[in-house]
């Protein structure tokens, strides 16, 4: 089948696509003595995330960042361990855990194969300051951060997707959404943008089964960066 | 006098502070052949820039980019010239010469060090797509690339300097202006922010006399990016 003609940019999800959020919170969970298994804790902390972005998509709460989500929804998750005492000062600190995730051991590799090709930005329901401070502390070398924040709407709205598009001044088809869950690549595609699958198959810890099957209806599948750069090289 | 604390955020002007627009734009209207000095042809565009963002911060345009009001303005000039003949296509890249406009030469080894101290971003009335591109190609470090087109407002105008402050949660004063015009930092004075003056003799051209005096009112007076790093680093 003939690809479509490559995409001018690419708009790279973070969590789990790009950084590993569950391995870098489990062990600043663990770093802290906390009594509780960091990896439980880190997919626990991580399950509230799609609920408090939606209470802000549905309008129950007016445009919050992911900074004040994430904090809110670790006192949740705190409160359901019961027992753990952590002042705020240590909350606010292990909130920041997420400006400090680690990439994937070929994220640096790959992005630097792909800004050969493309515009590189990030489109990640993650703030500004935090993709800036991952970005600095990691070494990922955009080309530009967008995030939910520039266009006040969370991904899988169709005004981030879109937003990026705007943003390059470029149709659709020209800019690929890249990332390793399938519904955030479907909201992409229903935009008319091309799309690539990124298998992480630790995304929620090893052993945690997850759908990683490539799919005929994306433009790519890759097994990783790297991957993805020598397909669309080839 | 005790300096103020270092700042968490610089923010850095890009036309004429951190690139060199008067000699790009003069040797790519040169290149082209025009029977026009590119030097004066350089300052004419140039001169159309704020008159063109007044008329969207006074309400007379909408939210329009510097993109679009650059290619206006360029119809403008061409016409002032009487008998220039360039078509469509050939104006649409000539507009494209503003992401393509040059470093200034201590520019990439001065942010290079000014990024060891704080975060650096850019705050340019510039859009996104041009500051990306520049960047790339002129190989500009940026911890974070913000715009008027982020907030919807152009410099001077307050949202955009107090639009820095919002993304990184931090006070005015935790963010520094670096800017070579005077009244970029004075307006980001006036909403509490730090300044740093970088004297840019030769922004219009060699030998136009332009005002590049330091003055006390301004946290900082340095003669280029490096000064500036040594004297915060002092």
């Amino acid at each position: 089948m003939a690809k479509k003609p490559l995409p001018r940019v690419l708009a790279f999800d973070i969590f789990g696509t790009v950084v590993d959020w569950h391995g870098s919170i489990a062990r600043e969970v663990e770093a802290l003595g906390l009594p509780v298994d960091g990896g439980e804790f880190a997919n626990a902390w991580r399950a509230r995330y799609q609920p408090s972005m939606e209470k802000v998509r549905s309008g129950e709460l007016p445009w919050t960042r992911i900074d004040d989500l994430h904090r809110q929804n670790l006192d949740e998750v705190l409160e359901t361990y019961g027992k753990i005492s952590l002042d705020t000062a240590a909350r606010d600190e292990l909130n920041m855990a997420w400006y400090r995730l680690t990439p994937w051991p070929d994220s640096v590799e790959g992005l630097t194969e792909l800004k050969k090709l493309a515009s590189i930005c990030t489109l990640s329901n993650g703030n500004l300051s935090l993709l800036s401070d991952m970005a600095k502390a990691a070494g990922l070398p955009w080309d530009l951060i967008l995030s939910a924040e520039v266009f006040k709407h969370y991904k899988p709205e169709p005004e981030t997707y879109l937003g990026v598009c705007e943003v390059f001044a470029i149709k659709p088809d020209q800019m690929m959404m890249v990332a390793a869950h399938k519904s955030d690549l479907r909201a992409a595609a229903a935009c008319g943008c091309q799309t690539a699958f990124i298998a992480r198959p630790d995304e929620f810890g090893a052993g945690e089964s997850i759908d990683t099957s490539a799919e005929p209806e994306f433009t790519w599948n890759a097994t990783d960066l790297p991957d993805l750069a020598r397909q669309m090289s080839a």
